[in-house]
């Protein structure tokens, strides 16, 4: 690891097992790079992460000055090979509980309810605050049918734009868990010349509280391979699902293999909630 | 994460990319399990490593209260999946490069040079410290030719007892680097009932400074696929490069996929010298 942030103060936790090294950085004077972001992600020569994120003051950094008032906070969002994204549905779950347990949120922003809104580089973004975190994201656009091949069987489904591509196939029960997601599912390139990521969904029979309808997913990433969960994933199988019922409103709960989102959506509106753990903190060395 | 571990210190770091969760505790105290001992490593949901290296004083620790004479510390070492081992390669020098830097080693330890004699559950071992760290692991035993199948193609090769069972395959220069490790080298039954770790290996023809030999290997361990780095298979290289050439003293360099180790065999006695590298500090959550 570079040594030029050692002494540097971390934290590491995740969402749904999608987890990140947290690097407190107020004012904005980590020399942090894409060589060293990788480097602290190498699971094996690091402290290991799918992504870094930065906690800065907006005022201190150039992509988000211009928020500073409507935020004191900017998650600046790295992922794990050094190229920066601009939101991750998991991550900034984390990010908003970073704050509140290292004391950073203003006020009564760590209590059951409290909101905190933050700066990301797709602009503010409001969370409320108790044992799940729910973060507004928006209602992915369904984009039509197409479908998915998989160890020779075609799987029919919807494409969703959920700022990034999505192509959700319903599987028939008992099915889901024996898919072989260890190559990537063939997809039509006219639809998606950049790829997608691909989730297999089947219903649930059993209730979640608070949800209408409950799902579990597997989720191929494109350029990842199979991963423990995807927040983006999550939102464009609620309202795929919704969507396939002729609704425009309802709560979904999903269960990724790495948990448990639910995905509350009304109109262009849809709310991603889920758990956020810090697991450790310390120092770099 | 269990929280009965919530406040405990920790260090997290590797020896040629074998990586460690290192629990300083040393009176012993920590309710360490197999299940807490899964749930750190898990490298999404906790710190991730390849083992936990617990650090407990030999007078404190039942399997090693009989050498506390000799040594004042003991590796408890587990594995991932919580399972308890006897020794490791790469783990023993991170062990001790955490005892000097933690300052707990006696007198003048972490100075280069300076010998630390810790207990194992295979014994006492002594660490010679400096940039890299040599420890005395003893010569594998050699006990003769058999052959790998992979991809079709068989590899005659040479069989090795290094206290775990080996199979040390030669692969013309150039094809190393090419070879399919995503599935497992088909091996005799008959000759390791328990399987065994495959390494391929081929000469580098630049010299090593003070290596009478050097190679680079691959390694495929049996139960956990293609690794970074396997500190008995570079012992069993060693010694089978060595006996193929008819000699039995000499130092090895051999190149893993983490880095280089080196290998110093004189007879019985088999030195294992290489980096270890603590990455950072921290408490648990």
């Amino acid at each position: 690891m570079s040594t030029t942030l050692a002494g540097a103060a971390f934290a590491k936790g995740h969402g749904t097992e999608n987890d990140f090294v947290i690097l407190p950085d107020p004012d904005g004077a980590l020399p942090l790079t894409a060589e060293r972001v990788a480097a602290l992600c190498d699971r094996r020569a690091g402290i290991g992460a799918d992504g870094v994120l930065r906690v800065v003051r907006s005022a201190k950094h150039p992509d988000a000055a211009a928020q500073a008032d409507a935020a004191e906070w900017f998650m600046d969002y790295w992922n794990a090979d050094g190229s920066i994204a601009e939101m991750c549905g998991n991550g900034i779950r984390v990010f908003l509980r970073y704050l509140t347990e290292a004391g950073l949120a203003a006020g009564s922003a760590g209590t059951a309810g409290a909101e905190i809104t933050i700066a990301t580089r797709s602009g503010l973004r409001t969370g409320r605050m108790g044992e799940t975190i729910a973060v507004q994201m928006g209602t992915p656009a369904l984009l039509g049918t197409t479908g998915a091949q998989l160890g020779g069987v075609g799987y029919p489904g919807v494409a969703a734009d959920a700022g990034n591509p999505h192509l959700v196939c319903p599987v028939p029960a008992g099915e889901l868990a024996g898919l072989d997601l260890t190559a990537p599912p063939g997809i039509d390139p006219v639809v998606f010349p950049h790829g997608a990521n691909v989730e297999f969904v089947t219903e649930v029979p059993e209730p979640v509280p608070g949800a209408d309808r409950h799902v579990a997913m597997r989720v191929y990433e494109r350029g990842a391979g199979e991963t423990r969960s995807c927040g983006s994933g999550v939102c464009a199988v609620a309202a795929v699902v919704l969507g396939e019922a002729g609704e425009t409103a309802g709560t979904v709960a999903v269960d990724v293999l790495g948990g448990r989102l639910t995905a509350t959506v009304d109109g262009d509106s849809l709310i991603l909630a889920g758990p956020a753990v810090i697991v450790a903190t310390g120092t770099l060395a």
